[in-house]
């Protein structure tokens, strides 16, 4: 595991997805701050590494990866035996398809409400408030059932949602009508190894 | 495989993924025509299958699985052995990376400005247009120096990638600009068991 490396923001919540399920399975990473005011990730050498311009971008060896949830799949696949990600086809399709909730739902309701609150973005916020409700709502429901996103224990599916669920208050809202979920958060806060964030 | 079954709309382009890929590996499954102008996918018994009130819903046996991408990892992880998603963690990682570009670019580019155009949803179609450009360059500039999306040969990132992609026409976005992405087209449509969809 030498080499693994994090081209990282302190304030983003998927390159803490990275840095937190690292911590959980006990692998040291190195953290390679971007200089993201200055458009770090828009120029050589980081576009060469993802041209998509986005962080986290995650290096291990020679392999360079782009996209929190990929980057989950890998470590879990590499460190994290099946406990993380079962190989099995329904679980693993169940635990995939809360990942898509983190890149879909999750990124258009409470992520970009984050986006526009705290660092400005130019966006439909109402909108993503709305839609914000609505993950929630549905989060809410599963949670109430049950105490980890996928199976009957923590996954990546539970790494890759929390993040922007538990920020969701710096878009404008709140999860105090979120009982379940607030109780889900602290289990993820209890994990042995558990590492936060500013403002989690 | 008894029991296989796919609640479907024929002009979804998730739906069709699912349709797809079930061709392509050989395998029959029941299409359960869904009304979706009446809502039937907003009320029981769909919306207890499937609580974020989408399609598709797939079921096999006892197993229920929403979004189309995890259910291309369910299809590929029981039917399709490691030729369309790899266990190791680096080719795996890769093919997850681009069901995330699916879920994400692809969804709020050309599918939004689909929807739209097509369908008559209300959302800023300029917006959709612009992501819809952005998303194509990128993977023209990568089919330019690769074949297949991921790896050296076709998998589940080309099924989940390709369908919004040949379908952005009906959003406004033609694809003559893009060469290479009409010839990975191409050869997708050339694969043994290639069924296709209305507009494709």
């Amino acid at each position: 595991m030498a080499g693994m490396k994090l081209h990282d923001l302190e304030l983003s919540g998927n390159c803490y997805k990275v840095r937190l399920f690292c911590s959980l399975l006990g692998l040291p990473i190195k953290i390679e701050p971007v200089d993201f005011l200055a458009g770090a990730h828009k120029k050589g050498p980081l576009s060469d590494k993802n041209p998509f311009c986005e962080i986290p971008i995650f290096e291990d060896g020679n392999v360079t990866l782009r996209d929190s949830q990929a980057i989950l799949v890998y470590l879990a696949r590499k460190y994290g035996g099946e406990d993380w990600l079962p190989l099995d086809p329904a679980p693993m399709a169940e635990v995939i398809s809360w990942l898509m909730v983190a890149e879909n739902e999750i990124a258009r309701g409470p992520n970009d409400a984050r986006l526009h609150d705290k660092f400005g973005y130019q966006l439909d916020v109402d909108l993503a408030r709305k839609k914000s409700e609505r993950i929630l709502g549905l989060l809410e429901s599963h949670l109430k059932n049950n105490a980890w996103l996928a199976l009957d224990r923590p996954t990546i599916a539970d790494i890759a949602c929390m993040p922007y669920v538990a920020l969701s208050h710096e878009g404008g809202v709140p999860l105090e009508p979120y009982p379940a979920i607030r109780a889900w958060i602290a289990r993820i806060k209890s994990l042995p190894g558990f590492v936060s964030m500013p403002a989690l």
